[in-house]
């Protein structure tokens, strides 16, 4: 029983410098399509279900190409049309070691950016939908988007679909426009059945603080605190990463639900890691994908990790894993060539 | 003796698909950095002139590297500051055949474009400098550059600097901002002492048609309505160019002095057309180093044009060519390999 | 009006040497998809048909990959299945100058070939379709594929879809099992209403020989003989090639009608030809959108022509030309970049 | 003393995804030719030895192109013949982490599998050699190379000419044919003087199970019960493998001998492995030059080991590694830089 | 009837900017291997003939590289020994419309070049050898070369091995030792059964002018010089090439005989040529092939001169034409797509 | 306040193969510059100092592009003169787990090594310094350039330039000359205000041994050996590594000082390394940088020790690292990708 799950959200080109390279320390760049929202539609469809993409891509070559990947991938994307503007872009140069990875982002004058709030037609684009996927990307990026991930999320709850929503909180992106992050998130974490949030993300939202010995006990806190706050929010998820240097991180995830109930998988190693852009978007895949599935919550939690995890070893922005591969994740087995 | 030369203008970079595919056909990139007056003073400075960029760029990497492509080739890049916005950057697909290339710029909200025509200080700038050069690209960009333009070359025309004005008439450019290019096109060719131009440049500036039955004759009516409108400038240069296909053109030039003088050169022929971006900057950049250095009007024009034809054949907005080769053009000879 | 296009073929992966270099002479492969009839597809899609496939992949990641490509340049894909067997391969080293391009087909055992041909449900395939196309390299690839396209082609002419029917006879092919070619390609032309031929394809399939002092007269007498012997077809077309190298051609068409018109375009000189492979691809894709979109005879024949000249300039199987540039063509204009 | 060796086998393009890559993920293939018994010749060459292939490729291109590869690496290919079929293809995604590299065999109706055994003149193919090398995959590939191996064993071992078994038995090979490999594979262990194989691979051949409470005693009963089975049998080799993630094993190694002797070396801790393929050929490479080099079984064991290791690091199926760079891993030293 | 042919000469490593960059314009180069001589046995072995290549390497990474790409191509490298001193490399750029190409050879002290001339035991290297083949390459990088090419020459006049000089005149390459080019040419000019050469050659070595109204003439008036200053020489052969631009020539070539025969081909015209280099070496090949063949001289003639065309249009410094390919090309068919 | 550093030695071009290919594994190099001393230069001019270099390249395309990388990081290269001879080349394989890495040097004849040490005009090099930095690889080179280099050493100390020297010692440079290592060392340690080594390099300088538990004391006590023997020098600085495998080390630093102290500062562990080409470099450059911004000597220790942690991390021999990542390394923090 697939899903129809609409993603709205910004469509990125990913210019990438060559293996480790700094940014154009040899003249090319590897192009990738991207986008956090993107990149939850991809992973979803890759595991089955009907997920369509909102969107707004310039009327150029390079909008073409960015909605040709995504309906490659199989993603409908029906609606994402065409506005004035530019295709938002961002460079990236993969660290290593002790050097980290750089992105820079090149999303001013995008022409998801500068689509009118008032373009999208949010009961038409949710019709027969199941799930609604938003970001904190979205409103970040000005004021028309923002106006427009709100009123998505509105007339989702109140066309009874669901919705989830990712966090997300990158500061420099908000200084895109005279923005008040919290008023604006609170908005979008009211409408939320499910949000990808930790402590830090709560704690800005609510303006409040938390305390508790270690980061379980802080998430746990800051969860309870946005039940108490967003009545209609069920779930808060979040994965918990230790980076011992850029390409060897532990990484766990827990999930909060308001009936109580406390989730805390146990860690995965990563060494060697290929490509950590994407992760925390195949991670709420992949919750989204097993709590869509009938899994438990615990099992849907331990789906998301691992569909994390196996995109760490993907290069590029999307996750292309299948079942069986993040099944094999979770039992740990299967590192040998398969013939 | 080489001159000291000061371009002004923004320094792009151009993001090209491989070979001849179409852009974003296969994933990848391929970069180069230009921009019309930055050609020029590269061109200069391969030919040993002190050739000084003014500029501005973003403070991140793309400014960096762009910045340090102009250092690689000699370019005193002193006085390229970085101003807040983005990188210029313009997207090329080379075409072949019946195919033309395509160019999509994408240089809105540039570092250039947004820095303030008060942000430059002129006299210091153009200190000791034998030739200012500068195009119509630049006050296409906004009103700022426009305004910078005009006031560098008024100061240079003060200064006694020659003026070189490179017309490049874009019209898509000019709608960056609620422009008049007319109006502004006149101040930078009343300012000029050598303006690269043919009729129509000339005639949309002064809003007047000329006549003639052949464009060489419609090119000298309107030199000689320039040289009544400016009372500065004494030459005018262009190019002549035949398309038998995208790959395949006849190249001339001309130009026409104030004190009566027409030269035509004959044509070459260019087949299997290697890159046809920057030729006109070669050709501009040749032609200034042929008066810069003793030679006659005629030789220069050659020389220009030698150099313009010489680009055609180089992957890349820079022409690398030294007088060396421009010359073995103009003789014709050397086609074996050198070894 | 967009129409609604089948076309049933093979999918194949071409695996090329890069540049000019011999097959494996360093060790890489380029990769394209492509197929006749999906290249067909691909190029009516680009000028705006809702143009889908049907078609057997195999069950494994190049299946998923030559899919998606389709997909991708927005083909309906709903109608190709997988099935046991290969994905159809072939290799191409693209020659030069006096050294003629060599593609070393690798589709024995392929799932297409091995499907069988009662697999395919053509009264719900062709359900809502204005024009089937088929061409005669299906038949060739063994007896279920003869079998499904002769199907294919009664079913589509019973339920009023006209019929397009590219000869394409590739002699090797034939030679995957015991046919009778022109046994099986009569059956085809039976159906068809426009078949892409020339006098050779004819004399072939009927058994006789035309004589002309030209290459038109013997074409125009086939295409009578044609009428003749298949009173369903209306129109016979073909390009007209010379080539006096491998990568400089003359190409011009032909079309002659039941109704008596004979249409011959004038030639385009093709110099620095980037790939010819897909051009008699992009030439039917040309007329069948030029009739289809109520041109005249001559007109479609000649925007035809005008996608082929293009193709010529396009790396890999596909067309990816929009109507615009193909009138540019037709007009001889446009040579320079576009800006 | 170098020795003369003839391997039998099919040889093999390995078309490999870019680094980490999917399948397809980009447009490009990388080459490399293999083949399990191809790989022991390239290593046994490498390692000084007079070794000479025995095998049947397509007359084409790719042909050509493999064989070409062989003789590049001093394997003498006079008895590699064309005849019909198909080049015996392998697709590669090179995984990482948690993500288990992909093989996507392509080698039905290969010239190899498809060429009679009738066809090897094996008492002429052996004339002369101190070994013949043999693996698993040969009979599982068809009827044909099943017979052409028993008979190749059964005249080496009339000959004079000791036999090398390496089972590599890959289930999904033997679908190929109406095949029971324990039968077939009875046949080569009866014939083989030393044996590469586990207990699993014994237990197949003998339909017996084996018990113990480690690897080591399974594969040591395992090893007795075979030489209880095939008389001519003197040793059984196996590496120990232990993958904590895919790119992160422990490797170690065993022989156990006729005699009685019991071999176990220590583990290697291999990180950041560069491409697993073809270790177990170095290794049989490596342990079959320790034992023609007068070494003692267990420093052949521990060379074969460290050439095992090496190849984990070295791209593409072959091992390039020489005596001395085999050494300096045995005695785990130089790991900097060699100026 | 394939002949025994011994090549005497340097092998070198060609480090190639891609594409028509400049050197290093990308950091970047693509590598190939070459020298006269070698290129030479590679173009005899894909004809089939027993070619082998007597040589010094250095011990090192790049001599066995070098080596083994001519293993690759079936040349016998047995004769090719390793010795104290460099690879020989050379850097190109390959030009392109009025850019010529640019070889920088950096060849000093290159182990060929160091290698004594008493090293080789030319009785021995000569033995069952038909064919003889150097170039004047050789006697110019140095004494020692120079003593081992005019031993080879001698020891084959005696032993009744034809000798075929390639006269390859390079001033530059003279300068690596004090040389009298004159008076080394003619030691081998003297033992020569066929030479490549022209009038300007000839010239050269005989300290002669000649004159006559066209090329044909002079080099006829030349040639007949040649017969009378070296008695056992028989035939003088050479290309003729007009150079329009870079890449665009006619090639014709030409034969004298001994015995009053003038041979003159008619010429072809190369257009969009892909690589220039050992195009003379392929002609050298072909010539000699037909020769051995019992072609007429005008058919070897013409069959080195297609052989020499079929190379401009293949990558890197050898032609890997076979018999058919360079036939194809004498019969001026077969341009189009082979299936 | 930055400083005026004035470096000399030979710039090189690296000729790397691809990833963890061996050379020529594939026909293709990657090319980077660099050398010992120039590698210095770019990481302190990356650091803001004025730096200069003092070399002499060939008259060619090669010395041009090595020029112009060091110019692009921002290097003075106007004491950079060109000369008779070859480019300095060093073609290197990259290599991995248990395989080193391969430097094969080719330095012979170059520009560098054959320049006249009586050519460099110090006094005038010099003018205005505060820093001269030199390396052990120089005199390596030959007599010309030992003379030059302990005629820089003089003069710096003469006119109060601060003297830097690396030992940098390679046994096989040092063959290019009839030479006496120890005997030119000495000269140079004798004017160094501040010499990287270890205890094997003074041993080496000093011709005798010494003894301690540990490394450390070791290196301790030759440092006082050394300031008892040269009584300018005032510091000794090395780093301390210990190789696990190819790609995993762990590495501190150690600072012993005329005045006693002694520094040692905890070690890194470096796992998945990218390039240790250059990392001593860095170090230099980075405990440079320290100590000419006031630093106490263990945090220049440190900030060097962490500059070459990160240069690990960096493909090619220079480190781009500015200060912000150099002290992020030194605080364990920011391994997240940084948006």
């Amino acid at each position: 029983m697939p899903k129809n799950i609409v993603c709205f959200g910004e469509l990125l080109l990913r210019l990438g410098a060559p293996g480790h390279e700094r940014l154009l320390q040899t003249p090319r760049l590897d192009v990738v399509v991207g986008g956090a929202e993107a990149n939850v539609a991809v992973a979803l469809a890759q595991l089955g279900h009907a997920a369509a993409m909102v969107s707004v891509v310039p009327d150029n070559a390079l909008g073409v190409a960015t909605v040709g990947e995504l309906r490659r991938h199989g993603v409908d994307v029906a609606a994402v049309h065409t506005g004035a503007g530019r295709q938002g872009l961002y460079f990236l140069a993969t660290g290593a070691m002790h050097r980290a990875s750089e992105v820079l982002y090149d999303r001013a004058q995008s022409a998801f950016a500068l689509a009118s709030a008032s373009g999208y037609d949010w009961p038409r684009l949710l019709a027969g939908a199941d799930l609604l996927h938003l970001s904190g990307v979205t409103p970040a990026l000005g004021a028309e988007t923002a106006a427009a991930a709100i009123a998505a999320a509105r007339v989702a709850r109140t066309a009874g679909v669901q919705v989830s929503f990712d966090g997300n909180y990158r500061a420099k992106l908000w200084a895109a426009w005279d923005s008040d992050p919290p008023v604006v998130l609170r908005q979008l974490f009211a409408e939320a059945d499910i949000a990808f949030a930790d402590h830090r993300d709560i704690e800005l939202v609510l303006g409040q603080t938390t305390s508790g010995d270690s980061r379980e006990q802080r998430i746990e806190a800051a969860a309870r605190q946005a039940f108490g706050a967003f009545p209609h929010l069920q779930r808060i998820v979040t994965t918990l990463r230790t980076q011992h240097s850029v390409d060897h991180h532990e990484l766990g995830a827990m999930m909060v639900t308001r009936d109580g109930g406390v989730h805390r998988t146990t860690d995965y190693t990563l060494t060697a890691i290929v490509d950590r852009i994407g992760t925390g978007d195949a991670f709420a895949a992949g919750v989204l994908h097993g709590l869509s599935s009938a899994m438990t919550d615990a099992d849907a939690l331990h789906f998301g990790l691992a569909a994390a995890c196996l995109k760490h070893s993907e290069p590029g922005d999307f996750s292309r894993a299948n079942q069986m591969e993040i099944e094999a994740v979770m039992a740990g087995t299967g590192f040998d060539v398969r013939r």
